[in-house]
């Protein structure tokens, strides 16, 4: 397992309850691509989320990023950790 | 306080022990201006860094990483957490 820092843009004017909501909502299948959704950070202003997980891939996680409705921009592998 | 995603660009090759020495040099002076750093995440193959902190500014975010030698590429409030 690797993880994952993926970045969301355009999600301007985003909610707390709409952050959480899409978390639920990848939370939801995550397992079946055996990717964990760790934590997401969001910017209303810009529409930039930032959202941290372990997966086997980086195809695993946008797959469950698509399939819940929000495909990431960008997904970078992000072995290091401190 | 805000919480605040800044993003280096830039950094191939980054070690585990060059991301902790940056981390190191931005604990070292943080206090001066109020900020706490919190974790940073590293891509050494795209050069990417992602680091997560606490501070009055997104001003005094830059201050710190510029004297300790890593300015931000980009610096996000993320008032939103899940």
């Amino acid at each position: 397992m690797t993880q994952f820092m993926d970045v969301h843009t355009g999600m301007k004017g985003i909610t707390a309850d709409q952050l959480s909501e899409a978390h639920r909502a990848d939370l939801a299948i995550e397992a079946e691509e055996g990717v964990h959704f760790k934590s997401a950070w969001a910017d209303p202003d810009s529409g930039v989320v930032y959202c941290l997980s372990e997966a086997p891939s980086a195809e695993a996680v946008q797959r469950i990023h698509e399939r819940a409705g929000h495909p990431a921009t960008e997904i970078h592998p992000v072995p290091l950790t401190v």
